[in-house]
């Protein structure tokens, strides 16, 4: 654990953002970097990011977009509470969220996993009682599951 | 969470023993005491505690009494790793693992559980992925699941 990165995913709800908190206390517990992860779940659809477009290429691009915003905007509120020699490193991935995560937490030799039990409501949400459940089951590092 | 106990299940197994090596981190971290937790899961058997007895009383009595044992060693060991205003309290349950840890994370106010994500191997054990993934899901409090 000592010397690798924290892998924190967020759906940029309050649940994954109090889930952040938890996850700068352990970077700077252990000196380690946090790796700031989103992964866009298909079917996309208007009720998950609000964006109407009229290919799902153009969809995807915005989706992008909006993502990359929204985690720049993270970043710039986690660097303040970070040890000055962390950082904050993001990623934005696509495909079943569960899957995504796990793959990006060995491709990445994460040392944690800090992850909220769930996310947005209503219809699709990102981050949910399966996801961190079947996380804390099969990823191979130690993960942390907040409310 | 900043002033609440934080709870660690153990069953002896190695496993437990290195989820108690972050539960101490965890502890010093937000400074607060360590509660460490056996249960006794019935059925008890032979190939649980190698005890050889001739009724249920007396069995149980012999398992507390091992238990308390195992604790106190492992108190013994903890202590020293501790900062010096933190304790350790031990408990001991008896029953179904899972609905256990987590009455006697609510019962004591918990602020963190942080459990192995299996213990034992063979016939028997006490912490298993279906523990630890149940209480990472249904405990109201954040949840460390430790390989």
């Amino acid at each position: 654990m000592r010397t690798r990165q924290i892998l924190c995913p967020t759906d940029f709800s309050d649940t994954a953002s109090h889930a952040l908190g938890y996850a700068i206390e352990m970077a700077n517990l252990y000196q380690v970097n946090i790796r700031l992860l989103h992964v866009m779940s298909k079917p996309y659809g208007e009720h998950n990011y609000g964006i109407v477009v009229e290919s799902s290429q153009e969809l995807e691009t915005q989706l992008k977009a909006y993502s990359n915003e929204k985690l720049a905007a993270l970043v710039k509120e986690i660097e303040p509470k970070l040890n000055k020699t962390l950082q904050v490193k993001t990623a934005i991935r696509s495909g079943d969220t569960f899957a995504q995560i796990l793959e990006d937490s060995v491709e990445n030799d994460v040392g944690m996993i800090v992850i909220a039990s769930h996310g947005h409501t209503g219809l699709s949400h990102m981050l949910n009682p399966n996801v961190s459940e079947a996380l804390a089951n099969k990823a191979k590092c130690p993960v942390l599951v907040v409310k």
